[in-house]
């Protein structure tokens, strides 16, 4: 609900390129505006050299494409910008414009996808689709990227780790860190830090403490109220500073802790924090140094509270090796938990966080460490290692007639035509095959074989016999209205999963993983074919005049 | 007035980490929340290897302070989330809450600024200024580092050529894109393609074809009308088409270019654009070959239109190497020019758009070429060397008592104390040094030495003698009020550049400058040594009872 009252606010018909008013200006100078053509929006390369990626943004993208209008202040902006001398009655065609007449025919929000597959076909008024290339574009590169990464970092983590998301402070502004956190859950994070996406999307929260706050005492006279009741219900105030001197002068002596290294601020800090907060004790131990000050402080206060009939929740640490440093915390509560009997301290969760990467990720699985979550943000919403996925759009056909870009670099060179795009399962139903067909040829059919051209093969062709035929895109958009249910975050989520769960692993694998084949059919490789030929002859017209 | 009135909607205060308002509670729940309280905001390391940045996003955060305010809404959501057991009363602490108690000390916006200077001091109340934090880094961080990213590219690009920006397709969605376009220009880019952003933000637009243009043509027959007349306002209509294939003949000769290889197509783009744009005529002549077919399309239409008194524009470049190409493209200009007698051919602009980097705009410097505008996108809004600034936000002070966070990373170890900021300039007015001092200390004066701690230095001291000195920041925020005017993106823009033009070229190389000095005075250098002595006996409590 939220997100669609805003949508219009958020991404207006005038958040496009320039580009796109001068030739939809030219194409109905030249009357050609209500040809019927279509666009194809694609990647190159999936992404992080991984060897997929996750189709994400189709949602913004059909909001947008609902309230595609321009107000009189729009189209007095655009009068002001294109040529003086521009027809006039142009712009009372845009005021008038909107997608009634586009339809869209999209793979599913959140379905493994594959390079160079057209992932949304859309088709409607040559002047309206071509407005519409910038925006879809905008919604669906960096949700399809973050997502994608989000997936990389759940299959690093596996399934036990949890995974928050914290990255708003380094996206790019306010939108650019709302959307990291809607498709990093959907990608597969479990919790984010972000208060604003909680709210508009029902991601869950998570958050604690910063340093600041522990910084922010100095002494055991800041702490009030000083007391606390104990969990079961009885009414009697409990001076917890003095619980918790006699519970870290215990912990000392076990741990061999130096007392004079112990920071009266940092337990200053705890001990407020546990007031306020008895059933969600979990500060950040590394203000100071761990082991001489921050570890020592949280036993006692957390056997305090343990005392009290409370179970703290855990700690966090945000610097130095973290995979060590867990371990020997992880020592510490285990200690503690036989020394005191204490069994609370068995289910204590370590959080780690101190910008971590994919790298780091693989080093939790290589290392011994005993990290239960972890918080990622710099590398998982700014995508570093390839901040940008890429995403084309491109004229495939117009009034019927099939159109192809020629290029100087070879890979810019695009597939022509309407097409059907079919996902081909093996017998164990791995998909091993994404197939572009002609839009009005039959579909491929299970148990027979087939004859198809892998695109990258050099027009060698190959022969395949699906086990199983999956129709990949579905029509979502048809005359102005969303034809398909919107799903909600929770249910693109799950279809992530599930539709990562059938990648078979030699395609998921995270580093050098074995390339997913894309192949044109033969009556669409003909076409290109043909097309090559045509249009060199066709182009002769200078002679023949 | 745009901008002011969607701040609201665009920083919402629940934008922020779930953790700001967990400590909101604690230190509202010890009554601290109201303690006088400073935080101050810097980066650790000069983004991209270079030696300085720009600072940026001021402006929004001013505006985001001015509007800080709770909803009903907002709050019923953060009862929601956190635990149930909290104290009711806190939530209509919330609800009353805003930045009147707040004032923002700032460098101003669009000045060169350097690693580990505090770019703004924000003071007030404990559980005020902590809720700010995460907004006003995501506000900063990315606005900061786009404005810096592209003023490399304009050092890389020298003052005559013209830079546009291109990114709005894959920026983090739609507000990164918009924010991307807004920083770069005030960096010294001088035009966007995107719309938005020239609505919003009055930078100039540009943009003129697509691809996908020139492919939906594909015979003469599309052009209509077929006819233009002349500039000097004869009302007799000129068959263009006839015009221009008589121009394309003898163009042929010239070039020696075959017939055979020209796309009708193409030419039929060219001529339906320049007919819709007689004056605006830029088309993209790499659709399908540029010497074969696009070069020599560009001519006979451009050569067309000057015989009708128009002068055509120029072309764009968009694939293949870009350097060559324009040569080439210049040479054919000059013989056309030479041969036909055109002068417009002299003044024809070249754009070069394809992925272009700071390592192209290099290589741009040192191989010849005849570009005279280059389109960034990708390279430019993602900032893909380096995709996040890291600026961060720290505690200095609390109740008039220094606060300092030691760290296992020392390089995380922050400044204590509330400061003031100077920047020390040499005899030829170059900049050499940004001093920190204690804020009740005396400035430094002109002409006087004076000794300093330059950080990094480990403890050595330095004796320098200024010729001048600036006071770096100045009071922007007072009392819930904008206390210094918002500066327009054009007198920002100029800023940055006369900031840069102070900056000595050592410092403002790109590649392996020297880096600037940062140093503390005397007097904070001395604090530091205090906080650690006394810190350590300071915390002997348990000793000590």
């Amino acid at each position: 609900m939220v997100m669609e009252r805003s949508i219009r606010e958020r991404v207006p018909p005038l958040l496009t390129d320039l580009y796109q008013f001068t030739m939809a200006y030219a194409y109905w100078r030249a009357g050609r505006h209500q040809e019927p053509a279509v666009f194809e929006l694609f990647f190159r390369d999936n992404p992080f050299g991984g060897g997929f990626s996750l189709f994400s943004g189709l949602h913004d993208c059909l909001l947008f494409l609902r309230s595609f209008r321009f107000t009189d202040e729009d189209v007095e902006y655009l009068r002001s910008v294109l040529p003086p001398d521009s027809d006039p009655t142009f712009f009372q065609f845009l005021r008038g414009l909107d997608c009634s007449g586009v339809t869209v025919n999209s793979v599913p929000e959140g379905t493994v996808v594959f390079a160079r597959v057209p992932l949304m076909e859309v088709a409607g008024p040559l002047a309206v689709v071509q407005l519409l290339e910038t925006s879809l574009l905008c919604l669906v590169n960096y949700a399809s990227l973050v997502c994608s990464n989000a997936a990389r970092f759940r299959l690093a983590a596996g399934p036990r780790r949890k995974l928050l998301e914290m990255g708003l402070r380094r996206a790019q502004g306010p939108d650019g860190g709302l959307t990291a956190s809607r498709y990093t859950h959907i990608g597969g994070f479990d919790l984010t830090s972000n208060v604003q996406a909680g709210f508009l999307f029902g991601i869950p929260v998570a958050g604690t403490m910063a340093h600041s706050y522990v910084t922010s005492f100095s002494s055991l006279e800041e702490v009030w109220p000083q007391t606390l009741v104990a969990a079961n219900g009885n009414r009697d105030q409990v001076d917890l500073i003095s619980l918790t001197k006699g519970w870290l002068g215990r912990v000392c002596d076990l741990l061999g802790a130096e007392p004079g290294k112990i920071r009266e601020g940092e337990l200053a800090a705890f001990l407020s924090y546990a007031i306020a907060y008895p059933h969600n004790f979990l500060p950040v131990i590394d203000s100071y140094s761990v082991s001489c000050s921050g570890l020592p402080n949280f036993c006692a206060v957390a056997l305090a509270l343990c005392e009290l009939g409370y179970r703290p929740r855990g700690v966090r640490l945000d610097s130095g090796d973290l995979c060590r440093q867990s371990v020997n915390v992880r020592r510490v509560f285990k200690l503690c938990s036989e020394h005191f009997s204490i069994s609370a301290f068995h289910s204590l969760i370590i959080v780690g966080t101190n910008n971590i990467s994919e790298q780091s990720m693989a080093e939790f699985n290589k290392r011994e460490n005993e990290i239960d979550t972890v918080g990622v943000g710099t590398h998982l919403v700014t995508c570093t290692s390839q901040p940008s996925l890429g995403c084309v759009y491109k004229l495939v056909e117009v009034r019927g007639r099939p159109r192809m870009k020629f290029s100087e670099d070879p890979e810019k060179t695009t597939v022509p035509g309407r097409k059907a795009v079919y996902r081909l399962l093996d017998t164990e139903g791995h998909p091993f095959l994404d197939l572009l067909c002609l839009a009005v040829e039959p579909p491929p059919k299970a148990g027979l074989p087939l004859n198809c051209y892998p695109l990258g093969w050099d027009n060698a062709s190959h022969s395949v016999t699906p086990a199983q035929v999956i129709c990949l895109r579905q029509d979502v958009f048809t005359k102005g209205q969303v034809t398909h249910p919107l799903c909600s975050a929770a249910e693109t989520r799950a279809k992530v999963q599930s539709s990562l769960q059938t990648l078979h692993p030699r395609h998921k694998r995270l580093q050098e993983p074995d390339s997913y084949t894309v192949a044109l059919s033969e009556k669409l490789h003909n076409l290109i074919t043909d097309i090559r030929k045509g249009s060199c002859s066709n182009s002769n017209f200078l002679l023949a005049n």
